[in-house]
């Protein structure tokens, strides 16, 4: 493809992208897919011969597009927002465009310092601890997703205590609700089932400190090292938030690596009026959130902080002589494969830098602000209604509740707003409950979004008609022309 | 940021990356920027208020462009080629711009079905075994890297062999010239360091059967488990091609998952006549390559395939409530979380299927058969000049070869060309030598920047002066007006 085919179809794409984002929110937004439809719209083989970008394009309507769930779409209201933005599309793009490997500092400087850079900018942004700051011991990097930034947290924990030859006595914690990846991380590093200890919760569904110490003691009197322990700041059930600064100053005295997964609620920390999600922090050893949820920043964009990067850079660094270079043995420089699993990574940074310059911290507050507003309304109505039942206070963004009369008829009412196609609300359980999550963070969600899905919840409790939401014809609405 | 915004940005930025990737060849194809560089050029703190995009756009110029090295300028000839395209960049912003989650085939059913299609597609193009396909137990999946195709291959085995509980008896086996993520993989799984050994190579940097037989051998005897083990096609030191079919004739009758690493030279596949790389391949329990490296696919793209998906799920699949949906209960779907360690994943498949049908079987033959024999003509010239020697043959794209007159002089001449700008080459070592890497697969490579590479070279060896290209200003050109 040629610059000029490149600009040519580019534009096409970025009026498609923009058409897209514009109408978004007059598509169904859960797909109807069936299994296999995709699949058999599209060719058996390859082709052959070269096609022209057009008829890709035309197939990505044609096909690609009843195939998705609009996740970008303002009646998003399921598992978590995932709010990309039009500076942060523009980010990933450049990224693309330059397609340099990040791996080393040498193998371009600037992909590294801009990361180095930006993150120490989100500790200004959401009132971090220094400790996270790179002009100390410690700092932070971009990973993919808080599943790896977990893994690679029990990789630098396990490392501490002696590595892979003192296993065997290790134990870790998480609470019952903690984040399906800490179980994941255990496993993918090595440990047995039972190293990892489950915390039970209390009725906040927050880590219960009475449990844990019990736990704690059991393990100490056994001879066992506590090693790791998880505190979730944001669960991804219900918005939980475990007592960071009491699990800390529990478990820190027996050498234990905490981790805090902030991967849902640590972006709160933009309005300084909801800065109790960094509480105990100047006492962890790691922390992550996920822009790539509700910082208006695409997949994937997970923020990844240490207080001390060295347990991480030893656990995980292999110097083989094809990667040797000045700058990286003379000790100068971050090499950020050192902080991850994988070697490759792309310039990630650019997009996150996009997002921040574009918003600007006044503009990521405003909005963080009003999503955790349309929230705690919702909530209110919610509360003050016969119908339903809030499980927890909507403290951030994410509202939970369920029908008066039981869990036959959550099921019934959220799979009724979901067939619509004029929302999207998941579910978890809460005390073997069937409990409805209404996470309220998209872009473009405002309050007449939440108004209608309020209205919808209505009527499919009342048993009410409601007219479903059909896929347009053209869409989006010009750019097949 | 507005729709109209976004059109209007979108346009302005993807006029800048045509531009850029225009002449990308006229800038030093090394950064010249010191530790620190960048970060002294950008503010301490994030802005307050919102900024212009333009502001941003005139900063990547002027602060992150003198810090990239161009990957993708035809003068690249180090690590690899990492030869981006057209097709990938706008399936990449199509991705960001769709903005979805493919973790499960529930979140978003066309993400995973391309994919899955796609990865289909790839076993045809490339005359994969029919092991690989998806209508069997087998299958394909994107993973970020192929040290993330590595570890799951490494998880699935251990689990096949037993899990963390049966970890103390297992041994893997991989070449000393393997990638350096295999030991990476082991220790992540947490491994004592003696558990994955290290088989000698030979004259040809392959791995040598006699000693992998040895080692074996000597295991079994001790009541070890010889679980895993790791094949590579392609080195990244020499583009080595270790014998697959021999080693997994050798460890399969002792239940041994066998990985074939193909990240650097799998792509070679597309052309019939070099299909030698798959020689075995029916045997082996998972391959992977980087379509990233060799296939005009921007970074992360790494296709991982299975012979029986069922160890990888079983290694890895975990569900909580909040995930669970009718689709995956009735397990008539794939959900790709399953076959990585994040749960996140974007819409990858787009850009290998953008690539794809751009180029066609035919033109993505053409472009490997093309670098393969610039490769071989290159090495055709060092073969016959006294001046250099070549290390070993160039079957495929990249050259290896040194200074006659000895290590100083090789490292002396390398550094005199990438100082110059005009070219960048990578090293690595052979028994203990310094050896010059020439990889030889970028985008827009031709033979004239296989000649230039060529001057420089002599020009270096005879201590010619040579004329340093600088940076240009106003880069790149029409972007900034």
């Amino acid at each position: 493809m040629t610059p000029d085919d490149l600009r040519r179809h580019g534009h096409r794409l970025v009026d498609w992208v923009a058409d897209y984002l514009e109408g978004v929110g007059d598509y169904p937004v859960a797909s109807r897919s069936a299994p296999g439809d995709v699949r058999a719209a599209l060719p058996p083989h390859p082709p052959t011969s070269p096609e022209p970008f057009d008829a890709v394009l035309d197939d990505v309507a044609s096909v690609v597009l009843p195939g998705i769930t609009h996740w970008q779409s303002p009646d998003f209201f399921a598992y978590f927002p995932a709010n990309a933005s039009g500076p942060s599309i523009l980010g990933e793009l450049l990224s693309a465009g330059l397609g340099v490997q990040g791996m080393l500092w040498a193998t371009s400087p600037a992909c590294t310092e801009l990361e180095t850079h930006v993150l120490d900018w989100v500790v200004d942004l959401l009132g971090l601890p220094d400790r996270f700051r790179s002009d100390g011991p410690g700092g932070g990097v971009i990973e993919d997703s808080a599943s790896s930034a977990t893994l690679v947290a029990v990789l630098a924990a396990r490392h501490r205590a002696g590595g892979a030859a003192a296993m065997g006595e290790m134990v870790g914690y998480a609470s019952a609700e903690a984040h399906s990846s800490v179980r994941k991380a255990f496993t993918v590093a090595g440990f047995r089932d039972d190293q990892l200890r489950v915390v039970d919760v209390d009725e906040h569904q927050a880590l219960r400190l009475d449990h844990l110490r019990t736990l704690v003691e059991e393990d100490v009197a056994a001879g066992r090292r506590p090693f790791f322990a998880c505190a979730t700041v944001g669960t991804t059930g219900t918005m939980a938030v475990d007592p960071v600064r009491a699990v800390a100053e529990l478990v820190v005295p027996h050498g234990t690596w905490v981790h805090v997964d902030a991967a849902m609620a640590g972006a709160a920390g933009v309005v300084p009026e909801l800065r109790w999600v960094n509480d105990g922090l100047e006492l962890v050893d790691s922390w992550c959130f996920d822009p790539h949820k509700w910082l208006f920043t695409n997949f994937d964009c997970d923020c990844l902080y240490v207080a001390d990067r060295s347990a991480l850079v030893e656990a995980l660094s292999i110097v083989p002589e094809y990667l040797r270079n000045a700058a990286s043995d003379a000790g100068d420089v971050i090499d950020y494969r050192d902080w991850q699993v994988p070697l490759g990574r792309r310039f990630r940074a650019l997009k996150l830098w996009f997002v921040i310059r574009h918003y600007g911290a006044e503009g990521l507050r405003h909005h963080i602000g009003r999503h955790v507003e349309l929230a705690q309304g919702f909530a209110a109505r919610v509360e003050v209604d016969p119908r339903f039942e809030l499980v927890r206070p909507a403290e951030l963004s994410l509202v939970c509740f369920r029908a008066a009369a039981g869990d036959d008829e959550s099921e019934r009412i959220m799979h009724a707003v979901n067939a619509s196609g004029r929302a999207l609300l998941s579910h978890t359980r809460v005390d073997e409950r069937f409990v409805i999550r209404a996470s309220i963070g998209q872009t473009t969600t405002e309050q007449r979004h939440v108004d209608a899905l309020w209205e919808l919840l209505g009527a499919a409790a009342d048993g009410r008609p409601i007219e479903p939401r059909l896929q347009p014809d053209g869409f989006p609405p010009g750019a097949r022309g």
